[in-house]
């Protein structure tokens, strides 16, 4: 699904350079690189580290302080009892063939994938109609056979953009048929691979000295939260709905990671299990709030058809047309929304595409996933499902535990029906071994299936029942074995197992996608001859908040960038100072680069009357004015409550060194 | 170690009440505990969590931003060939025992250790001395046998103790002895358990598909930072000294965790490297900022004397009378006390504990352990160590990579010396396979040795050179292969290897011994019948700053409620509401356990006139005032610009709930 990427300023985006220039930079770098490194491992480096924190700790106040979630840290170590019974051990799995030739391991949706776009790009070729570039140049050298300007069938172009479509919706027999029946060819070696495999992604160890206890690492936070979900209720003084929420890695071992931040095997997530009654249709008492907020949808029905054509639709409308299944995670939906927002992400290139059934978990009543455009095409970075009660009703099955909620209710419920009464002690001898089959069928009744036994018992003194596989099939049950009577029954407390709608953040794709929609470049626009990029990240994202330069090396400047930095950290603003020998243009650039969005220089008019300049990264404009002012100025910056043209219009502008930095 | 834990008011400290306590409020919780749980694995709950973060985030500004240290954050998994190089595959493991009558496994150092505690109490109790209770009841549940009173030999008793006293000293040999030389025996069936052999303490893996990549989960982050050193010397601009830091999990698959976070599998670990050139005696520029800080230290030759006396001393005398080697070490240990104090660690049980030879790395220069005393004795909390050039240089040779510090000097260094240049076109043909041995023996000569092989040059037309393996031993070198002169060099630049300082922090081991030291009860203090927990943490580090408590559910509060909560979350302070049914004085005793230093009531008066009343954990003293005079006052309490003492100086007091709290 690769499609054409741009930069924040509509400039065609170069994956290699911008590639180039985050590992320049240090915002994240190969694992283990002296080493040879280890696919789909990476380590994040200063800036990159940053902004990790700081995305994690707005996502931190977005959802967990502004709904009074319950935060816990649950271990990665994860015995293999809770995985089997939650189903990771049996199905958390992707498919995998294998290339016969020289043994390459594929996987198998993303190898279909590859020769199908491949084929429809040398369908294009043909036809002479212009060819986007491949912007993933992993994926480019992996794929070692030119693509061959190949013409296809009409219908044939319409088979493969429909199978694209919906490539998510197969499972490994289906991909196995399509393999064949267009017979798909590993580029590599012209060879057909082998049907695929289950591979489960779990990695595998096991804990304690005698190795006996088998466990993996843990492949979402989600179960941790489960486990613990009766003393979290407790901890909630049984207050009904809340969320638990964690932040922390997990590990999946992908079959082919690719190349970046997109695919990796271990990285970090931020998951919310919220908890909700089941009945009432999953209301939501914020849906108001958030019911105007206009989402880009890709619904099921129109991936099935094999389209991709969105619908923008309130958040209100989609949830009363039932495009989405209920209130709480449409709420959820439009939050997450919000938040990607206030991260600086482009809206233009966010949509929220539908599970299709087959790609849904069997248990999950609906799910979303808010996808981003990048270069490598849309990426899954958040998912938004509706687990049902799945989860806690299997643990709770297989340890005994009452993951549940009892209600008292206000006003005790009153049912009036048929009762079934058994005199234990008579029905065993009475029956023998089939005891419990007959008392089985007789609580298995219905009310009126009860008013006529009842009235057998009356007239005839025993009932007939039949009764599978016990005698002749057919039991009769006289009346001192059994009553039958219509009384009241009163019940003070519901017992339910919530529900849970799981908002599941992946925050290294989130990251990644977002520094590709804040990356411009500006010599296009100056008409400079060499590249300088710019990551225009919103200042609470920034890894860098203040650049601090002196105009050189001169010892005059020092004690100005010593006071200043500590104020600065006194306000918990991040600085950093370059007294590097390079130009203030260049220094300017590097820290562009790194998308620091302020910067002040100090200079030899700093020395005399204490003013000093402030410049804005993505406007290049500068202001002068004295210390307290400025740091006045950046610190209403960073919290967002002034934008640029609020200082620019309040503080002298400055040309001064403008010159040194267009000429850099 | 066992020895008398008192709660912050010197009570008597009970660990049956205190983990009650804790796993009542949900600090932290067996992992998996409906599972049956898994030893060593604990999740934190939501005030443990909170805990951690404060903790975390403090850690976070006293080292990472006072100091401008390079933050990266690196993977868990690591490939078996960086841990085979670091020396973890082949040493990182403890000694471990098995009872051949049941099969337990023993971590044989804590064997030993146990059984002459145990002896030694017995000795005590024979003597009709007074014994201390076992504070840890896991502990006391495991030594199945009780200890017998069995008086000991005055010699045998101060031999135990000289042993217990160098318990970290010995190796798995070494304990063998000890359990044969004193007949040590199993508890629990009576038996003398095996020899001791190593186990590997790291938890296994394997990486992608094909499972042919071996790896571990890291046992600490610091080769991670290591194997990105290159690259942080770039990022810093070449300029040293400078530090990397990293907060993340470690583990390790402990032979017998013990109860509680003390001994984990799984977990946080907060590690800084600090590079620093070899030469010049390891100064630190600030170094005179810390030397009049007082340490209480316990060197290595009094734990070698079999004694555990510490001593007070500044770090300056400490480092100048060289029981601490270096400025550097010297200034961490002093950053490391100041960071303990600053989260609320009761100073009074903290000692820095020198490691013995035997017991430290052999690369390393020196290491010291902060110890807190908690009631299962001193335990290692953060370790300091100089690990010399050791981790950079076996990388280098491993991998090749340039892991060095390149110096421009100032000065050109001019060297005058016997240089050896050896013709190697014609070298190899007349030694053929000797040719690199007889090169390296000559590259390998000294000056004074080069001096006269130059004389035989120009004497005899050749050199004579003992190589052993080659020929007779002795080779003949004319002087058209090789020349020797005496010539200059001139050196523009020096290359070194760093060294690192390293202080590595357990989280989770400082969260619980901090935990003990802040707990106390206020039961004994008033006389009440009923222990009534407090945990008087700072109020930077407590999980949550402010309990909300309306008087009652009548719902003229719930508007000052949600105002007040509102107020509080902009100003990024946080708050919790309890508007349950139970009394206000209840409503504080939950908040006590959970360490809520400050509380709010909203009462009729509020109605009234908008006046709140706030209440001092510790004291339980309240205030009146109108809203934004005591938020202000919350404010200036948590961020630690007041005390409750000014607060209460300023505010009028309040008297009318406290019978509601003095009743309760």
């Amino acid at each position: 699904m690769t499609t054409t990427a741009t930069t924040l300023k509509g400039q065609p985006l170069d994956r290699q350079t911008l590639d180039a220039m985050l590992r320049r930079r240090l915002f994240f770098t190969p694992a283990f690189e002296i080493y040879g490194g280890v696919a789909g491992l990476f380590d994040y480096g200063p800036p990159g580290c940053s902004l990790q924190a700081n995305i994690v700790d707005i996502w931190r106040k977005h959802f967990i302080l502004e709904e009074d979630m319950l935060e816990i840290d649950t271990t990665v170590l994860t015995p293999h009892e809770v995985l089997k019974t939650s189903g990771h051990v049996d199905k958390f799995a992707d498919w995998m063939c294998k290339d016969p030739k020289n043994g390459d391991i594929l996987r198998a949706d993303h190898f279909v994938e590859d020769v199908l776009e491949s084929r429809l790009k040398g369908d294009k070729e043909a036809r002479g109609e212009k060819v986007e570039e491949e912007d993933d140049p992993k994926k480019k050298k992996k794929r070692k056979t030119k693509t061959e300007a190949v013409k296809l069938d009409d219908n044939v172009v319409r088979e493969y953009e429909e199978v694209l479509a919906k490539i998510d919706n197969y499972n490994g027999e289906e991909l196995g048929e399509l393999i064949k029946k267009y017979d798909l060819k590993n580029p590599a070696t012209g060879v057909q691979p082998s049907p695929p495999v289950a591979f489960n992604l779990m990695f595998q160890t096991s804990i304690g000295p005698s190795s006996n206890l088998a466990g993996y690492l843990r492949p979402e936070t989600a179960q941790g939260q489960f486990l613990n979900f009766a003393k979290l209720l407790d901890f909630n003084m049984q207050q009904m709905p809340f969320a638990s929420a964690s932040i922390g890695r997990s590990y999946r071992n992908e079959i082919s990671p690719r190349a970046g931040l997109l695919r990796v095997r271990e990285f970090l997530m931020a998951e919310i299990e919220h908890f909700v009654d089941p009945e009432g249709g999953k209301k939501h008492h914020r849906f108001p709030e958030v019911e105007a907020i206009e989402l880009t949808l890709l619904d099921r029905h129109t991936q099935l058809a094999g389209k991709t054509d969105v619908k923008k639709m309130t958040i209100g409308d989609a949830v009363r047309n039932k495009v989405v299944d209920n209130e709480t995670l449409g709420y959820f939906l439009a939050r997450i929304h919000l938040f990607l927002q206030k991260i600086g992400v482009d809206m233009s290139k966010v949509r929220f595409r539908q599970h299709m059934e087959n790609e849904m978990a069997h248990y999950a009543a609906d799910c979303w996933d808010a996808e981003l455009l990048t270069s490598s095409g849309w990426i899954e970075c958040v998912g938004c499902a509706d687990r049902s009660a799945y989860d806690l009703s299997v643990h709770a099955k297989k340890t005994g535990a009452p993951l549940v909620v009892r209600e008292r209710l206000d006003e005790p419920l009153v049912f009036e029906e048929w009762q079934v009464e058994i005199d234990k002690k008579k029905f065993g001898p009475q029956f023998k071994k089939d005891g419990k089959t007959v008392e089985a069928a007789l609580e298995a009744t219905t009310q009126e299936q009860r008013e006529k036994l009842a009235k057998q018992l009356t007239d005839n003194g025993e009932l007939e029942l039949e009764v599978a596989g016990v005698g002749s099939g057919t039991v009769k049950v006289s009346k001192d074995l059994v009553k039958i009577e219509f009384r009241k029954r009163i019940e003070n407390t519901r017992e339910y197992t919530p529900n849970v709608i799981e908002p599941s953040f992946g925050i290294g794709r989130i990251l990644y996608s977002l520094i590709e929609h804040v990356y411009w470049n500006r010599a296009t626009e100056d008409g400079g001859d060499e590249a300088r990029g710019v990551l225009s990240f919103p200042p609470t994202v920034a890894p860098t908040k203040v650049l601090i330069v002196p105009l050189s090396a001169n010892k005059q400047f020092q004690p100005f960038v010593n006071k200043i930095s500590q104020k600065l950290r006194k306000i918990g603003i991040s600085a950093r100072v370059d007294s590097s020998s390079a130009t203030i243009g260049k220094r300017y650039s590097r820290n562009d680069e790194l998308g620091t969005p302020l910067g002040i220089t100090i200079d030899f008019q700093t020395v005399q009357d204490s003013t000093i300049t402030l410049r804005d990264r993505d406007s290049t404009k500068q202001v002068r004015a004295d210390e307290d002012t400025i740091i006045a100025a950046i610190q209403s910056l960073v919290t967002g409550a002034k934008e640029w043209k609020d200082v620019a219009a309040e503080l002298p502008a400055f040309e001064g060194q403008e010159v040194d930095v267009t000429v850099r």
